[in-house]
Formats: C-alpha cells, structure tokens, sequence
C-alpha cells in the first residue's frame, strides 16, 4: 500500500462542508462571513504524549480532542481539522482502528477532515483544527477582570494519576485505574460548555498542563492574579482513597483533563450555576482574580498550599 | 528555556494581520469575505525529507516553502501559517538560525505566524499554511479538458541530483553540486506565478514528488491522460554532463523542485509567453492533455521513454 492508497482507504471522505476537500494541493472552504475563524495545532509524539503501544482507536479519539478543547476554550464552533501523519510503517490495522476512533469523534463535533500529509517516521501526530466564532463573543485569555470568579468544569486529576500509574510510580487499585484511564485516553472536550461560556465568561482556557499553571497563563495576559481555595478544587471523587499530597499533585499540576478553567463577573453565578445544570456538567468556583500576579492557593485555616510544577516538555531529559 | 520561554525568543511576534497571533487557545482571523480559504499541510522527517545536520537556516526557509508551494500551485495569496515542531533538545544556536530562515521567506511572502506546538522528540516539523482565493479563480487538479497544453515552470532535476550526491549515490563536479544544491535547500515556491495562472491554467500543482508521478493526479482527477515530449521538458541545464538515463530520471521523477506543472487551452499560449518574460521564469510547453488514462512520454524519434518511479514515502523500507 503506498501512500495515496493508504490516504484514499483510511482517510479521504466525501467534503461535506469544505468547497475542495482530500485530494488536491489545498483544500478550500468557505467559513461563514459573519465570525472570525479560530485555529490551533498540537503536536503529539510517542513516548512523550502517549504511551508506546497505546491504543489506535483511542490515539485518534484523543489527538483529535485535544485540540477541539483548544476551539471550546475558545468558544468556537468546530469545522475543519487537517492531520499530519508520520508513521514507522503502514500497518492496516493499526490505521483501521486509529482513522475508526478519529472520525467517531469528528462526527460527534461535526468536524471535517480537509487534508493532510502521511510520511514515515517516528510515529508522530499533528492535528490542526479550525473553527469559527463571533468576532467579540470570542474567549481570549486576556479579558479576565479583578473581582471575578475563577470557575473550572468537571473534576481533576484522573487523568494525571492514570499517567503515574503507567509509569509506574504508583500502583491503583482496578476500578480506581479504569476510571483513570478512561479520563486520559477518551477525553471530551466540552465544546457545549465554550459556545455557552461566550454569553457569561470574561476569560477561557482548557486545562492540558495542569490547573495552577494554565491559570498562570490567564493572570499573565490579564495583568492580574488569583487566589485559590484548596477546599474547593472538585478533585476527582475516584481518587479519595489515595494520599492528599499524591492527590493534590494530581488536580493542581497534573495535566491532561481537557477541563475548561474560566473567569466570570459574580453577577454571572447564577446564569453558570442554571449552565452546569442543564449541561449536566458540575461547574465550581474555585478563587478570585486579584491585582497582582501570580496564582496562590490556600487551605482551610488560610494557610498556603504547595501546588507543584505544571509540565514543561523541556523540563526534564 | 522551557517552552514558554522559547516560543517567545524565537517564534513570538506582534500580530499584524491576525485580529489575535501566537499565545491563546486558538488564533482568531478574519479572512477577506469575498474569497474563499486555501489551506495545506505538510510534515517533514529528519532523516526522511532532509538529511541529519542540514543547515537550520535553510530547513526553516523549506519548511515553508513546500507549503508556500502548494498555495502557489491553487494560485492563492498566503495570509497565515502555523509551526508544529518536535525538538530532540533546546538547541538555541539551532532555534536562532531556524527562525530566522523561516521568517525571512515568511516576510518575502507576507504570510504570518499565527500559532503553533513546540515540544520534545524526534525532530520533525509540520507547518500549515491558509491563504485566499477568488472561489472561481482557484486551480484545481480536476480542471484540464482534452487538448491543453501541458507546461511546466523554470527547469527540473537539480534538486534530484542534490539528493543523489549526499546519498553518495553519485558525486558531482563542485560547481554543480553547489547549483544543485541551492535548488534542494532553498527552493523557491512559485507564488507570483500561481496567481497569473488563475487566468490561463485550467489546473495545476507543484512538482513535489517527480513531474510525471504528479502530473498522474491531475490525468486521474480529470479523467485524462497526457502525451509529453522529452525532447521539450526543460532539465536544468547544469545537468548537461551528467549521462542522459540519469538526467531523465532526476528530471521526470526526482522530485524535490517545487516548479508548478500546469494545463491551459491552447489559445492560451501567448499570453502564458507573456506571462514568462514578465516574470523572467521560463515556461515551457511540454505536451498535451488527450482522452484515456496515464502519462506516456516520447523521445525524438516516437519511442516510448522509461519514466522512472516518483517518490513514494511507503514504498521501500
């Protein structure tokens, strides 16, 4: 199988949206006039992003989510996505599976595959996403005010303790790892969160290295800071029985969630509490931003919390 | 350094075009609403697309320019690109000349860096580029009708040779070999060219892979065949002294040189002559689209021509 064949069996579908999809030098596509495009990249390498061996169907589910979580941090609404492909050699299977979890998700997200490159090489994934939103309802980083909220979805954490035990620095029991697991390698990007998010948050990220660090990000482009309450980070319930520090680790600077940590006036708490109902998604309130910079976390008695490195892809050897 | 760090001392500068650039969740644009959106992708390996040590000034400059390549080849203006780069370690000599290849070509060709992934591993880099395009005007590969000429942009073979001599497969004279070369590093995508072409080709695409390799797609995507002359096809005449089964195959299937290979009426002819003392670029007409299937290429007297095979990126070990 070469290369065009391997595209036209595992990759190219009929342009549903795009004017010229798979197939020619570019692709063409026609955003709406009326909103702005949004893009991103990711690139995700083996060994480094995930685990050599790691499920192909789960590979393509998740090199796909993490970069709608970038369009829902945005509050965009997906349409494009490209896929740049090296692979150490073609194995049918493995392309069968990895193209079978890619597209399940991109029909989820009513995203279209418009193009790409396959090449041989160190198994390596480059997704581009693009999407489209109204012009000022966008969710920079930079809009956070002092005085509002910091708001994040879901729970944290799994994710993280899912990685420690692969690598086996820690041992979970059964169930607690097939939770774990399933948080690392399916995660859902929360794109009905972001569109709604446009009418009530003042700033957006999705939290990929790790909550305190990407909150960094937010009180940098904002001039700001933000104090955090250790009390009220909506660690995963899985991960109760295991010790504070090795739990706190995991929710503060552990990563890989996809969660969406925002910023709202206090007038909007009443709006996300009625959001997180009707999306069924648990939506907490977390801290404050304030003058300054910087993010701090305190516990109950007021006292501050060690919240750990966020991970760096050139921190370590 | 860590990522963040790098990002800003070599990739990070202020938006002009983009409404926001480097440093979000997405990067918001706003395409010119009477065109429609050109976007391609490509992923280049080391070891696969350049060789271990090649120069990072001119890898920034090619990894550019083979996607420029692909918007000159629809005949679009390029706007914005994207930089997906997997690094073995911070090498900032490495970044610093990198860079600066890459953003050299990206202000001769008015296409700005809008986002991007850095990250640890084999080094590998994919950049996408988005450019605009009159809807009506964009050069596909369907586009040629029985009886167009076909042509081909400047002259092919020299980045073919460049390849040969590095693999030690052959060794060329040294002002040869410096011609080659300069062909292989630092080719120049053919975007002035592209945008006239609206007006004359009936399709078109870059040579990448080999002139008749590529020149398949357009027969297939407009349900054709083409008759081309060996006599006619323009071979880098630094390739004189080099036997003639080896300039033919560096010139038919070498790849690598990044001239647009493209079709037009025969009415067209003397304004695409024209159109080539404008641009001081020789074109040249180099055969003829017909009913059927495939590329069959003569020699002066009638006989069949070996055409050689065109890259394939699967096709051997």
């Amino acid at each position: 199988m070469n290369e065009f064949g391997l595209i036209g069996a595992y990759f190219a579908r009929p342009a549903r949206k795009a004017l010229l999809g798979v197939g020619d030098d570019c692709a063409l596509l026609a955003p709406p006039t009326d909103e702005v495009l949004a893009i991103s990249v990711d690139m995700l390498v083996e060994g480094r992003h995930f685990f050599s061996g790691t499920d192909p169907r789960s590979l393509g589910h998740k090199a796909l989510a993490v970069n709608l979580s970038d369009l829902a941090a945005m509050g965009a609404k997906p349409a494009w996505f490209t896929l740049a492909l090296a692979l150490p050699r073609v194995d049918e299977a493995w392309l069968a599976e990895f193209s079978s979890g890619l597209f399940a998700l991109a029909d989820a997200a009513d995203i279209e595959l418009v193009g790409g490159d396959t090449t041989r090489g160190p198994l390596t994934l480059s997704i581009q996403v693009a999407g489209h939103v109204p012009a000022e309802g966008a969710l920079r980083r930079s809009g956070a005010k002092a005085g509002d909220d910091v708001w994040v979805s879901g729970s944290l954490g799994a994710a993280a303790m899912a990685v420690r035990h692969r690598s086996g620095d820690v041992v979970l029991p059964d169930e607690v790892l097939a939770h774990c697991a399933g948080r690392l390698d399916w995660p859902m990007p929360r794109l009905a969160l972001g569109a709604h998010l446009r009418r009530h948050a003042s700033a957006a990220l999705d939290v990929s290295d790790g909550l305190v660090g990407d909150l960094v990000h937010i009180c940098e482009q904002s001039g700001l800071g933000a104090d955090l309450d250790w009390e009220c980070i909506p660690v995963d319930p899985a991960l109760q029985g295991i010790p504070e520090a090795q739990r706190r680790l995991a929710a503060l600077s552990g990563g890989d969630d996809y969660e969406l940590c925002f910023t709202a006036n206090p007038k909007e708490r009443q709006a996300i509490e009625v959001l997180s109902l009707s999306l069924g998604l648990p939506l907490t309130r977390i801290g404050v931003m304030r003058p300054g910079a910087g993010v701090t976390l305190r516990d109950i008695n007021g006292c501050p919390v060690e919240t750990g490195r966020s991970f760096d892809h050139f921190s370590s050897p």
